[in-house]
């Protein structure tokens, strides 16, 4: 006897009869969509004229994901349960949005598409059709939190939702196409990070559809066995769901599913009122169905059920191939649409009365709509944790220190809805305040010695795993559904997440701009850091600031970036932040102790400038400067504030003006982000005519993409981070890539016309200035303590 | 009994103890690496000036990686095998660097770093010292392909190098916090892809070390059963070498190595005698040891050895603390350099002899410079493959159609040394043809129906997996030992593998910039497809033309970027790219039907310029222009050229240029890219004083990076794409980004002095004309005929 496979029969005739008709309309839904722009419930004989011009979707995975959610509607019913839905295959939408067509709820949000014969039409026209409905669970699908059009992050998305949300249940449909990503592979993982006491849970359904778009795929083509090694090797308890009759499936799917939602429950139990906490071996579902499943069987001497040709369209030609054209229509008649609908193209009600009531239905769960049931944050005062800053730039001090103690108390008020993510570096990044507050989230084995600066538990809410995809794929899940959190990483290896950033963004900005319906969810926090001008050990791979560029290329609505120069500024932007909705913020800051430039109530006014002037660190007070000098960034800023000093000491009567940078966007026209300056504003920072030497935190041309329209563009000169590096002490990093005080200092000599040729004598010490400093770095070690130790002397 | 653990005990004494004076001497020099600037024999007293002004580097993976190191010498000298090694566990290069001294490759390369006191000494110095040695295993590092400053690629590349390479056996250490990521977490699969006969084989270690940098790691945390499960479950068979008593340890690991090696032998016996061909359960090995073995076992209280606190540095301040300087000193002293080194410093006899000899060397084998092995691809005439091009912009082609037939060639000519990668896409990406020469490799299950267009083969050279991150990996390991391939894939989907396109320049780089050693290697070809512009039914997320940006942030040694615009343009770049090395070459080239502009000799003409005017398509002969037309990439181009056919109707005798740019790196200036233009011909081109409107492939704002230091940079207006989409027809998308022919258009009679006023009646129809095409798409699902089959009229 196989003892992952359940033999009993729990369903009775006439409720296994009705599932299975509720099943026979997605189905016939799903197809529909694909083919039909007019006749949508073959009241008439199909004709060439009911098929749409350009056929577009995919089949494939419809059936199984409509199978076990129809499944999921019987348990949601029956036991009064909260459920979402997480379509991972991809292309699944037919599926999604004829079980929310089903259920009443995609007419509620779109009435256009109404519950009649001319609403199916319009709903069947839409799909795949230009400006209309996507072929993914794009945000404008009711009950969605997760898209899928690019593929791996379904699991990850979907313990992110379970976090913090001890009620819900979240089933995460796997493709087995998906599954070969990398980030699906390490997501099963996940499983050590939910506490059955406090957590909801997640129940993973791998369906072995068996092919990709034109292979197939790995894990349906390794023996039973191996399978259920690996599963049980992740942690799980597989459940096996195979075969292809429907009504053996039936049995099967809703003896196996009462089994989990059991098994979930005792698991719960045994933590919530024995206290029993332990990583449970929590079930899943493995469910092997053949891909188009109740589809043509083949089609011109080609298998099509149960092959990758059942992926997309299983029948291409219907409207100019007459035989073609018979298939499809007794395919679709195979589903009885006439018994299935009423005359006026309503669901029957004895199906309708199948799916759950209001909010307990999977496309209207308010999990799904996060923002609907988000809470602002409850937020300490940020002032509180202000640097003492006496004089500018004189005092060191690490900025994500000072941050990981409003961080700290920010997860004391919020210890049910705010959560901390980074991949096995909150220590090294220097948030370790933290821990004051929460320890590390673990319910793998925990050993004595751990109790010694281990800080793990199962109750701990800073998530570190060192997976970068599943972290960020936890944080935009719990967004999603409307909580609270930040993802703290190195700068280099946020490139690991490019394309999921992307991803979100997108998903924020169709959501934000087209869909009332859905609520503004929590802002999506990324702090990046362990910058590039401070991987003195770490060399080369290490470096790389261009993350920015990736995001500037989303849509304004969307993305922000901020470079606090200092703690306080960092402060103020970590506030502004977490109180944001709907937007990628990207805070750059790094975890070295640097400079402090502002006390609080200077960093508030400049943060919420985003841009300004530095009256103390200037020259040109009650002048046109000679030049204007701008930073952005930590280091950057200081080597500009050591520059601005060499040629004061130099040039005592040269107008300096000093302008620092935080809200990157400010750089912008004002007609091309909301954040960007006026023409007027920024010629009255950057003048119209007079060099400016820019010093920048990540590759120069950053800066010059963001300002090429402007007025004095010929004249911005910016330095930036030019792809050298090795070991390096901070200032000859500095050096190779010409962000140094020095080369600022020459540059400034260079184009100010009026120290040309005096200057000259200038430069050369200053050349042998640089030397001096790199040889006594390579002697050495370390930058002499000048440097080190450098301080605005004023 | 405990069947997944040896208890033979294949090491006489003399032999025991000899190798575990060679791995001391490993550990000594690892520690030496990361403590001493002096007296490096420790010949004195160990003394505060001794001791490195900063300590930097990591101590917890080296002692466990350089037992693996003396343990494969000892089965490479016993059994004449060709082996290299991957080291995968972060900054581990102290073990590596160690061996390779030992074994006295270092020294080769580097003289000044010899086998003598001081040779030793000045190892020790530069270590993780300012313009020194990185501690990973940087290109610097002999007998490294494999850099590891970002986790997660160590077992994609040791497939990668086996491929192909039937004597090869390629080990490969895992760290277990790089275990943690997603790309190692399925590449793991790559089992699925080695075929016994043909290939080589991949020998896994993971190193449960236990600890990240200050975390436990999840595989060290599970049940010794759930482990078993997992490893099993990903189709290995694993043997377990635990414990931390040196003796034993080495008893156990000799005896698994010997049975690991006898296992593939047996398996590889059998696929290639006996013509059994399956995939075996290949053998690997879980070496669990304590972090830092060897070293301090508790400072202050706390525990080090087999702790996260061994991570780093694990005392640090001996320089100041008297008790932390005795204990490192009784720490070094406990490996005996004085047993271990003769007077001049060097390795004592009888423990060299335990190093192979020569290329068995694991620091001097070729594979791990592959450009010494490398051979030029024997590559047909690609002239020989032409689309046929009568009159400019009249007929439709899939260019990757055309490139798949020249693909197929090549490989049917290089059939142990060419490889094609894809994610299940490149029937997608129409590259079938390839089929014709080489099937898909598949050493999983195949089933009968397979036979029927499956195209599954264990002697499959198509490698298809649905993880770009493993092709990527495995491509890199591929080129890395000098053979050759092309990746195809998604456009929108390249930015998974954003951070490991940016690890693999920075490697080239340093490799072709700083070290004669290293041959060159076959560059890395990248074809991006399945482009923004025909996303027809797949939607936003599907459309993601980014990736260019993060291609120009790398050095401009290594990048190249290429957009042909059509099928004969695509066949000259990709034959200039196959015969590259040292680049990674990004090809922009999509899977529609397009227009047709050049004939080959055109072509070739064009591609080698990288950029060129169209004479057929311009009007300004003989004149200067009014307004400079230019294009890069297939549908930009072809709504650029119906814009000049439109403009050309409304005013007969406006003189526009049409300039096509093919190599994109033509846009920079000399002195910036070695493939730029200079300014004079830049001007030439593009004149300095006439609007130019740009229709570019990609986010606009790149060719402003690339061109705004030219003279008439004010004047190019770019359109691209700006993140807008949905479902929709080519126009459609054209018109929404602004694209378009009409779009473009209109722009002309803006900037276009002498067309303002006039051509406001024009405008007026276009906009008209934008309008009724959309409403046309609207309501049919497709462009309308007069779009979808346009021709350059002339």
């Amino acid at each position: 006897m196989d003892d992952t496979r359940l033999q009993t029969t729990p369903l009775q005739a006439d409720e296994l009869r009705n599932m299975d008709r509720f099943w026979r309309a997605c189905n016939y839904l799903s197809a529909g969509m694909i083919y039909l722009r007019a006749n949508p419930l073959l009241r008439e004989p199909l004709k060439p004229e009911h098929i749409k011009r350009r056929l577009l979707g995919h089949w494939g995975s419809d059936p199984g994901q409509s199978f076990v959610l129809v499944h999921l509607n019987r348990v949601i019913r029956q036991r009064d349960l909260n459920v979402i839905f997480l379509s991972g295959p991809g292309h699944g939408a037919p599926a999604t949005l004829a079980h929310s067509y089903l259920e009443g709820r995609y007419s509620e949000i779109y009435p256009d598409r109404g519950e009649t014969e001319e609403g199916m039409g319009r709903l069947f026209k839409l799909f795949s059709f230009p400006g209309g409905i996507g072929s993914h669970c794009t945000p404008e699908t009711p009950g969605s939190i997760h898209e899928g059009g690019e593929l791996g992050y379904s699991l990850s998305h979907g313990y992110g939702a379970a976090f913090d949300n001890p009620d819900l249940i979240v089933t995460v449909m796997i493709g087995d196409g998906e599954a070969e990503t990398g980030p699906l592979a390490t997501s099963w993982h996940s499983n050590k990070f939910l506490n059955p006491a406090r957590d909801g849970a997640v129940l993973p359904v791998l369906h072995l559809n068996g092919y990709k778009i034109a292979n197939p795929t790995i894990l349906a083509r390794i023996p039973r066995e191996e399978l259920e090694a690996l599963l049980t090797g992740y942690g799980y308890k597989p459940w096996f769901v195979e075969g292809d009759e429907p009504e053996k499936m039936h049995q099967q799917m809703a003896a196996t599913l009462d089994e989990c939602i059991d098994e979930i429950r005792a698991i719960q139990q045994r933590a919530r009122q024995e206290g029993h906490i332990q990583r449970p071996r929590w079930p899943m579902i493995v469910l092997r169905s053949p891909k188009g499943w109740t589809g043509p069987r083949e089609f011109g001497g080609h298998k099509i059920e149960g092959s990758w040709r059942a992926h997309q369209v299983p029948v291409a030609d219907p409207a100019s191939n007459s035989k073609s054209l018979k298939l499809v229509e007794e395919w679709l008649r195979s589903y009885e649409p006439e018994k299935l609908f009423d005359e006026t193209g309503r669901l029957v009600p004895e199906l309708r009365a199948l799916a759950p009531e209001g909010p307990r239905r999977i496309s209207a769960n308010p999990h799904a709509n996060g923002g609907a049931l988000c809470k602002a944050l409850d937020l300490p005062d940020f002032a509180g944790y202000a640097v003492d800053v006496g004089k500018p730039a004189t005092s060191y001090v690490s900025p994500t220190d000072v941050l990981g103690q409003f961080l700290r108390d920010v997860m004391r008020r919020n210890m049910t809805s705010f959560r901390v993510f980074g991949p096995d570096e909150t220590a090294s990044n220097k948030l370790t305040a933290i821990y004051e507050a929460s320890q590390k989230t673990w319910l793998a084995q925990i050993v004595e010695s751990d109790s010694d600066g281990g800080d793990l538990s199962a109750d701990g809410r800073v998530m570190e795993m060192l997976s970068e995809h599943t972290l960020e794929g936890w944080l935009e899940g719990y967004t999603l559904t409307g909580r609270h959190g930040l993802f703290a990483t190195y700068e280099a290896f946020v490139h690991v997440i490019d394309s999921m950033f992307n991803q979100h963004a997108k998903w924020l900005e169709k959501a934000k701009r087209e869909l009332r319906w859905r609520q503004p969810v929590p802002s999506l926090n990324l702090l990046i850091t362990s910058l590039v001008w401070r991987q003195d050990h770490n060399g080369f791979t290490h470096q790389d600031p261009g993350f920015l560029d990736v995001v500037t290329n989303k849509s304004p609505d969307v993305v922000r970036i901020y470079l606090p120069p200092d703690a306080n500024c960092l402060l103020s932007v970590a506030d502004h932040c977490l109180r944001s909705r709907d937007y990628v913020n990207v805070i750059v800051a790094d975890k070295q102790p640097h400079l402090q430039y502002l006390d609080m109530k200077s960093a508030i006014t400049h943060c919420t400038k985003g841009i300004g002037i530095w009256d103390w660190a200037s020259t040109d007070l009650d002048h046109e400067p000679d030049v204007v000098m701008a930073s952005a960034g930590d280091i950057p800023t200081m080597e500009a504030l050591a520059a601005v000093e060499i040629l004061k000491d130099l040039f005592p009567d040269l107008k300096i003006r000093f302008v620092n940078v935080v809200d990157l966007f400010r750089l912008m026209p004002d007609s091309d982000h909301p954040h960007g300056l006026s023409g007027r504003d920024f010629d009255s920072l950057f003048t119209t005519d007079k060099p400016v030497i820019f010093n920048f935190h990540s590759y120069a041309s950053l800066v010059h993409k963001l300002t090429y329209r402007r007025t004095n563009h010929a004249n911005i000169h910016v330095h930036g981070y030019a792809e050298k590096g090795n070991i390096n002490t901070p200032l000859e990093l500095a050096i190779i890539n010409g962000i140094d005080r020095f080369s600022l200092a020459i540059d400034v000599i260079d184009r100010v016309h009026r120290l040309r040729g005096v200057g000259d004598h200038a430069k050369e010490r200053l050349r042998d200035q640089k030397i001096q400093h790199l040889d006594y770095a390579h002697t050495e070690g370390i930058d002499s303590e000048a440097i080190r130790e450098w301080k605005w002397g004023g």
